[in-house]
């Protein structure tokens, strides 16, 4: 395996044209150690084969995506994502990874009340923190960038993050630091230096920006280099911070998804040793 | 005039379908007393004729939008920003409005630094606030959604654009509070009461957040009460800081663009007494 790849993971949503097999397959042969994955690609292709995959090609499962959408005012949308989040700690825990990332969710139809929404959130993490616990998996709560704080996560910051997640404990509820999602904010690197301290830095992602954003602004995120992100100061940051773990790259991208998959797992492990390290 | 609209203005690009004179007369129709205005419209009906209009019909322009763009790294792009924000400040206090909008700027091409565009902002604002002030012109930096920190300002939290304003006087440097930029953010509460405090709460404007965005972003400001933000409890927090000026109704929109102006200028004075007051 090649040095440089060495803390490379490829998040399966980069990639989401490759099926599991054609996803493994593309990073052995390149020297990836690690991936990140997607509960629906993966259920489609059977969680324990996917596991046996994996596993039988040496590679490491670096998190599991995702839980989370806790924001259900009503008792009945609580109790099902309650279950779904349960359903995921178990597939993370089959797949062999430790860490469950969670979208927040947003404000529920016809609610504009951010902050109850965000206290539900804790009130859910309240009962999935004991049970991911217990199968030795920690929720990692993903901040996601404003433009999603309507209909994705109430939680915009990492420091919103790190509030609802120190009131668990820090091998249970912990924080992904993605630099798409944090990039622009001014308090993001002291953030990042609280959530090494606590020992709740849980996941690291790599994603640039770029504008135009695409309709919707879900699948525009750019290739590592492409965008404005200062991606190499993001990672000497979060390692000032005490991070020695895997960096996922994960990149929602229309551009990306219509190429060659094979190809773009290549392109983005060279943009990873002459972008971030 | 209606009682209910003696603190309502109509910023012109809400309406940019409409002439000066016909956004004149749809205001002076309904009652509306005020209005914000932009540099190009102003240009196209004239600079002194639109001075004498406004002022003949009875309405206050309560801002001029936009000067700005102040991130240029080379000398000769920061001196063309300076010339034209000289030229802003002049046709602010031309048409007798006390504020000049300041829209940050984005990072220049090639650029990942964000911390040393916001500082050049400062730069900047250091040599345009004794012009403004000379000419009876309050500069008001207004930070905008972190969506556009890469292409139109650096600065994208009220807090950062207190900081920016805090290194000069209040009445020469301020900031705008627009719910569409900063209605997510959880520290903006704080930021609004800090702004008060200071006597650097500027201008106050409002629009809805609806989803899904538009390609490129720009253009899908949603029309009072259609969107997330709680418009009233914004308005009570700015009043409860000491507000007691107008507020600007500034939608960038395709849809409110392609109707007709006068019935999108009625239409708007009764979404915010319905949804603001």
């Amino acid at each position: 395996m090649s040095g440089a790849l060495s803390r490379l993971s490829i998040n399966q949503m980069t990639v989401r044209q490759l099926t599991v097999p054609a996803l493994v397959e593309a990073c052995v042969t390149l020297g990836v150690p690690a991936v990140g994955l997607w509960r629906e690609p993966v259920a489609e292709h059977g969680l324990a084969a996917t596991a046996k995959l994996v596993r039988d090609a040496g590679l490491t499962v670096t998190s599991l995506c995702r839980g989370g959408f806790l924001t259900a005012a009503d008792p009945a949308g609580r109790a099902r994502a309650l279950d779904d989040n349960r359903a995921a700690v178990d597939e993370a825990a089959a797949l062999g990874t430790d860490t469950l990332v969670l979208v927040p969710g947003g404000l529920p139809p016809g609610s504009r009340d951010l902050a109850a929404a965000r206290e539900r959130i804790a009130e859910c993490l309240a009962v999935l923190a004991p049970y991911a616990g217990e199968r030795g998996v920690r929720l990692a709560v993903e901040p996601l960038h404003p433009m999603f704080a309507a209909d994705r996560s109430v939680v915009s910051t990492l420091d919103q993050a790190l509030d609802l997640a120190e009131r668990f404990p820090a091998d249970r509820v912990g924080v992904v630091v993605d630099t798409y999602h944090v990039w622009w904010d001014d308090r993001a690197p002291a953030a990042v230096a609280r959530a090494g301290a606590a020992g709740r830095l849980h996941a690291v992602q790599f994603a640039d920006w770029t504008t135009p954003l695409p309709a919707g602004v879900l699948t525009g995120r750019g290739q590592l280099g492409d965008g404005v992100v200062d991606l190499r100061a993001w990672r000497e940051r979060v390692e000032a911070a005490g991070w020695c773990g895997p960096f996922e790259v994960e990149l929602f991208s229309d551009g990306l998804w219509g190429r060659d998959g094979a190809e773009v797992v290549a392109e983005t492990a060279g943009r990873f040793t002459d972008c971030v390290l």
